[in-house]
């Protein structure tokens, strides 16, 4: 467990003792439950510069701390919130640290956790997926929010499935990729993040097997562990999946392919349209339904990639997954199911009981941002800068880290997949650059098994800072390993 | 099973002639997927209606799809789409009905199916727990839509935890009723029913009991089922849950307490201000935790609510979830649930896993909304409209069913609790209310029993339109029972 965070500071002006004032902070902070039994507090050299006391006023605190039993402190291994010891008031605590225990959903991992604390502060972030605030297309916007002020008169609950106009444009977008569909195929998500977990909680039985590719980004999920699944990674060459090297599901037992063809995150790879053609004929023959993930369909840079698994799918086997979150503004929170019928009634049905649609303004704002003309020439800027941040990306890498990595040249997306010299340990590194204020994603958070790879994120931040950060990964490399 | 829905017609322009249009449609419908294997069929009167062609060219068409396989026709059950007979197409599908069935979590029940699909139709809502669309403060909107317009540069994810400036105006908001919290307890989520949905994921063990109100919302949905507890119903009485009719959970086994104390739904009844001491006390003898739904807070008609338990609590044993959905627009989607920091943390991170927080723009709009000094003025008009809504529809109900009908005055919140006569079969008006396009919530769909409620919601449609449902309902009552 980590050590508790505290920002809190005595107030000197007060007439109350300082060590008073801390005793009472320990003892509000425990009460409350924010701090519950067990919690680990930091050590004594770091409370006493976050408190900017002396050591001996600290320790003051305390002693009197210890001697009424409200925290512990063992030799070795630091001070903790104490258990039962404090009868008096602890006993009426519920154990909240029980329940998040055991409760039923897996809590991300250690890095994820990090990455996402460490997220909203001032780090360089080469680890976020997201576009860069300066693509944001601030008229598109405008546009679209001076039309809901002169013309929105009521903001109730949509259509169970999404309102319909965006359902509309988003076929209408969806048939420039080759996918012909109408609004009644259509389910609008909050994000195709929470598709996942619908399909999961939907339409996955018990002991199901997720076939995937490895590495994949659902491994860095427990989306799919949750529901009682079990991922098998199935190994990729440069074509996509290597299909013929998974091991046939038993008869009788549920087989599912989860695949991310189009610019797969982490790896960048791009399924060739052959390769496409086979790993549906291999499904059709299995009858194993397909989970297509087309979140980077859009970021594409020199050239388009082949149609969408979805385009080639005659029998309804595949169930498509968009987002709007890659190419125009994760904020609005808003992805797309494309699928048969019944899966789509299914989902809707889920979703009414899981939290009752994405929001109506989300949804507004998308629907007139989707049928705005302009909205295909942002588009095209938009991939044209992301494309030479890729170049720029590159330009980089390779003035500093050409002795010691290796990388394919992305076609689309978001990232490099970077591969390290043995000798680099990539946890340590993690560590030492978040301790620098450099974020990236070690790639075995996304791996069936550990490896060497990192995943560098060239979209979210400019080239300058993306620079600034490969110096500072480059220094801690050449210091460390 | 339902019969398909069709909304397709022949063109009867094309040289094609009609009744191959139809065997084509049908094929396109079943080749797709969209009309799995075993559907039900409308009958051929129906059938003939929809597409606007005589009897004969029906058949013809109709005899040619059972010829090939497609469909079969079995005397007195009508007919399906056939299963395995049509091999060389259908042995490529996904059998999508079966991964439907075997899903982990569980379908809405019948009515609530129906009322979903049925309230964006053209019908009397007396089901809807919505704001009516005419209280909408289109003004406030306006404002923060042209302030976004003019201040957005950016529309990425947000905090892990919500936009900070709403978890701020938030702790704000709820001083007013007594709630001292501040942002760092608060999660934001995609409305209340999100929350619970986290709750019951991330907090919950196996098996645990989950007491509550008899009768309850959550009753309705599946959201805590779904997470493998039980649900145990308390029985209330005037004052709100008779907590010391509850069997004390078993030693070593997991309970836990979910109440609506303001404005219980489906009943109204409103929890007095000692009883909530006495739930609280308890609660913390037994070490349960509870969960307080308080979707309705806000609402009140004449004298505002006693404090909600999460005022009194001390020791943090109170997970309070609040919502803008019923006070300001559900369309925002957006609640809040207060809680201690490792239950915060916990929740925050299940739901990094499940939907990436949010809509930013929901967040963002709110914030502003809420800061805006006219807010107050907006809430204080909102309950006034909404109390004569609920006085006129009492004296409506007065006025055509005093014979057959009783029910207490609420003192907030949208619905009128209402007990129909024993010899009233509840099902049967729900059917023949539909039928006429009358929407009401059966009570039973609430209950742990059958029961001979139902609930009416005034706040939806307007009170002429209240009334013409009553109307209805009234004629079908004396016809019929």
């Amino acid at each position: 467990m980590n050590a508790l965070h505290i920002d809190w500071q005595p107030d000197k002006t007060l007439a109350l003792p300082v060590y008073q004032q801390i005793t009472d902070y320990f003892q509000r902070a425990i009460a409350s439950g924010d701090w519950p039994m067990g919690a680990k507090i930091p050590s004594q050299r770091k409370l006493a510069a976050q408190f900017g006391v002396n050591r001996s006023t600290l320790i003051t605190a305390l002693d009197e701390l210890v001697a009424v039993g409200l925290i512990t402190s063992t030799p070795g291994s630091g001070m903790t919130v104490s258990g039962n010891h404090w009868s008096s008031l602890l006993a009426e605590h519920v154990n909240w640290a029980q329940y998040v225990q055991a409760g039923q959903f897996k809590p991300n991992s250690h890095a994820i956790q990090k990455i996402n604390q460490f997220e909203t502060d001032d780090v360089i972030r080469l680890s976020t997926g997201e576009p860069a605030p300066d693509q944001f297309p601030r008229a598109l916007f405008q546009k679209a929010f001076d039309h809901l002020g002169q013309n929105l008169t009521s903001l109730n609950y949509t259509e169970p499935a999404g309102i319909l106009a965006l359902r509309q444009q988003i076929a209408r977008h969806l048939a420039k990729v080759g996918i012909h569909t109408s609004a009644d195929n259509i389910l609008i998500t909050s994000g195709s993040l929470q598709a996942l977990q619908l399909v999961s909680m939907s339409l996955f039985p018990k002991d199901a097997t997720i076939y995937t590719e490895a590495p994949t980004y659902v491994k860095s999920l427990h989306v799919f562990q949750s529901a009682h699944t079990h991922l098998a990674g199935v190994p990729m060459d440069n074509q996509g999946m290597a299909y013929w090297q998974l091991t046939p599901p038993a008869k009788d037992s549920h087989a599912i392919m989860y695949t991310i063809p189009t610019f797969n995150n982490p790896t960048g790879i791009v399924m060739s349209a052959e390769r496409r053609q086979q790993v549906l004929a291999y499904a059709q023959d299995h009858r194993i339904p397909i989970l297509e993930d087309a979140a980077y369909q859009d970021v594409w840079f020199d050239q388009q990639p082949p149609q969408p698994l979805k385009a080639l799918d005659e029998t309804g086997n595949v169930i498509y997954f968009g987002s709007i979150s890659k190419s125009l503004a994760p904020g609005l929170r808003i992805g797309w199911t494309v699928a048969t019928k019944p899966v789509i009634d299914r989902l809707t049905d889920v979703r009414m009981q899981t939290d009752y649609g994405a929001s109506s303004l989300s949804q507004l704002v998308l629907a007139k941002i989707l049928a705005d003309p302009e909205y295909d020439t942002y588009q095209a800027h938009f991939r044209e800068v992301l494309s030479h941040k890729a170049e720029a990306a590159q330009v980089i890498l390779h003035r500093y880290w050409d002795d010691f990595a290796t990388w394919d040249a992305p076609q689309g997306g978001f990232y490099l997949w970077v591969r390290l010299a043995d000798r680099i340990n990539i946890q340590k590194l993690f560590d030492l650059a978040t301790a620098q204020n450099v974020l990236f994603n070690p790639g075995s958070i996304y791996d069936f098994q550990p490896n060497q790879y990192i995943r560098l994120s060239f979209s979210y931040e400019s080239t300058e800072r993306f620079e600034q950060g490969i110096r500072i990964l480059t220094s801690l490399i050449k210091e460390n390993f």
